[in-house]
């Protein structure tokens, strides 16, 4: 790991001694964050899934986010997409653009609340970069895990026909910015406080991902929004298809904002950040549904099917097609 | 890889789909970029490498440096920490938090840059993401490679008595940035380009850094500064060094600066970006160090010795302990 900056009052590399080597102590090649490179081993017959996510304040998280939301955000949007390959998370390597004047506090409560995380997760970190920006907050994480050579989950692979299936519930994270930003003041407390906490700290479905392997024709995360996700699945799989509002999983706060606001059903569709996994698979996977739900405790719900036509389309209570709004967002 | 931007004139997809997907191709398990992460084989008995880079403008690259340029060094700086290990470049993933109105121009230069890079030095773009910043542009770079296991070079490892060995010329880079900056108007035309292209490319030692493997007891790659790297080595290993400043390795543009400035010495000491190798080895290196060099077409020069006192200690041409400036740079 590299230190290129100073705080006012620790040198790069107390920082680095002090915060991050802990978090690589696990893994014997990371060399305590000690040398110019981490050197990894890959169990056999396993392949290395790689995905890269970066954050920058202002646009991926608010100025007003604390270290521990910001820590949760970086690493879980990556194991989102880990989950979404059916990968076993593993490593990560993490750069950090810092801005003057951060303090000790804000590397102690960021590098606790990672810590907390690679115990939950199973994952621990192995390099990485620490540079200063006069610019925003920028952090960037690299994440790696194993799945067995050719066995990844994949975009590709849906038929017509398929059900269409998603994890969890839609919408909260969206809503959950709402919330951050001051909107939705009429609802019950303990709602606001849930969609803030999935709006903060995402949920990546790292069992289910690893159920859904030979179980399913094709996986995304929903991040850009469910519409836009489905819409990447289908771009990719040659196929279209066709959703229903109604089924659309929404949890007790969701549910309660769009009685307040009935058109936030728009962010339901299109808002994103909902790190749940929306995948296509044959009829087959109705019965084997169950028993996955309840071993990984992650409710799983059928919200449309595989059609041969190349669009997404939102049927409405009524059965009528549903106009997407922030249509850009689909991509498709 | 994701997309989270749009410039003036493509739409971040287009971006991907235009400038990033092609330098993806050869590796299948990139996928093109479509899929949310990628799925990568390491072959058998050899272990991953994986080092970290970050490039922030105005601060590791001048605003006014070209797309090329910016490319090269991104690639470049981490492949010089691959070498440092002795391993073989593979893959990379990128991270770009783009300004608003970067033209198309820019990211045409910038990826052409970085085809030419992997055929050269034999790696591929397998993944990463693009996000909007409204600071300074700032890349991160995430690159992998492979060693037999059981062989990766290390900082750890020097012996007293060890030769202290460094390969090409030494203080090149930092001369080349007080040209980029304006100084040294005296010097010959074409020793300004040397060291300005010097500076602007880095020249990873990739070859080099595979034949030490087995031959030497500790290696880092020259970025902190030629002392302040060494004393990397010596903590790490646990001994001290000594250095002749009479032996170590200058360029004809090199000795031109120091004969217009002799103070210029403390750059070549303390300026670093020199990604050379710097390594210690026993005395029976000496006669594998001609071999090695002819092959990989690198000199290499003794520079000093390792001994017991944890020091590093330069000794000017009279023999006497030069006292190194900058010597918060070499936190030891």
């Amino acid at each position: 790991m590299k230190a290129q900056f100073m705080t006012m009052q620790l040198s790069e590399f107390e920082l680095i001694k002090t915060y991050f080597s802990p978090l690589s102590e696990q893994t014997e090649g990371a060399f305590n964050l000690t040398d110019d490179a981490a050197v990894l081993e890959v169990p056999v017959e396993q392949s290395l899934v790689v995905t890269t996510d970066t954050l920058v304040e202002g646009i991926h998280f608010l100025s007003e986010d604390g270290p521990k939301d910001i820590a949760a955000k970086l690493l879980r949007v990556s194991l989102s997409d880990l989950a979404a390959m059916g990968a076993m998370p593993a490593y990560y390597s993490l750069a950090i653009a810092v801005t003057p004047f951060m303090s000790v506090e804000w590397f102690k409560e960021f590098s606790q609340n990672l810590a907390a995380d690679q115990a939950e997760f199973g994952i621990t970190l192995i390099g990485g970069d620490t540079v200063s920006t006069s610019g925003p907050l920028t952090l960037s994480l690299t994440a790696m895990g194993f799945v067995k050579t050719g066995t990844a989950l994949r975009r590709s692979g849906a038929c017509i026909g398929d059900d269409i299936w998603v994890s969890g519930s839609i919408g909260d994270s969206a809503l959950g910015l709402k919330v951050a930003k001051g909107e939705f003041d009429s609802l019950a407390a303990e709602n606001k406080d849930y969609l803030l906490s999935r709006y903060r700290r995402p949920l990546p479905r790292t069992s289910l991902g690893q159920e859904l392997i030979n179980n399913v024709h094709s996986v995304i995360d929903v991040s850009d929004g469910l519409v836009a996700d489905l819409g990447h699945i289908c771009k990719t799989s040659d196929v279209g298809a066709k959703i229903l509002m109604g089924k659309i999983p929404l949890s007790v706060a969701g549910k309660e904002a769009i009685a307040i606001k009935p058109r936030s059903i728009d962010l339901i569709l299109s808002g994103g950040d909902d790190y749940e996994l929306l995948f296509t698979a044959d009829s087959t996977f109705q019965k084997l549904s169950k028993i996955i739900s309840e071993r990984t405790n992650v409710s799983l719900t059928k919200i449309g099917t595989i059609i041969k036509t190349k669009s997404v389309c939102v049927l409405d209570l009524n059965g009528k097609r549903y106009p997407v709004s922030k249509a850009g967002y689909t991509h498709f």
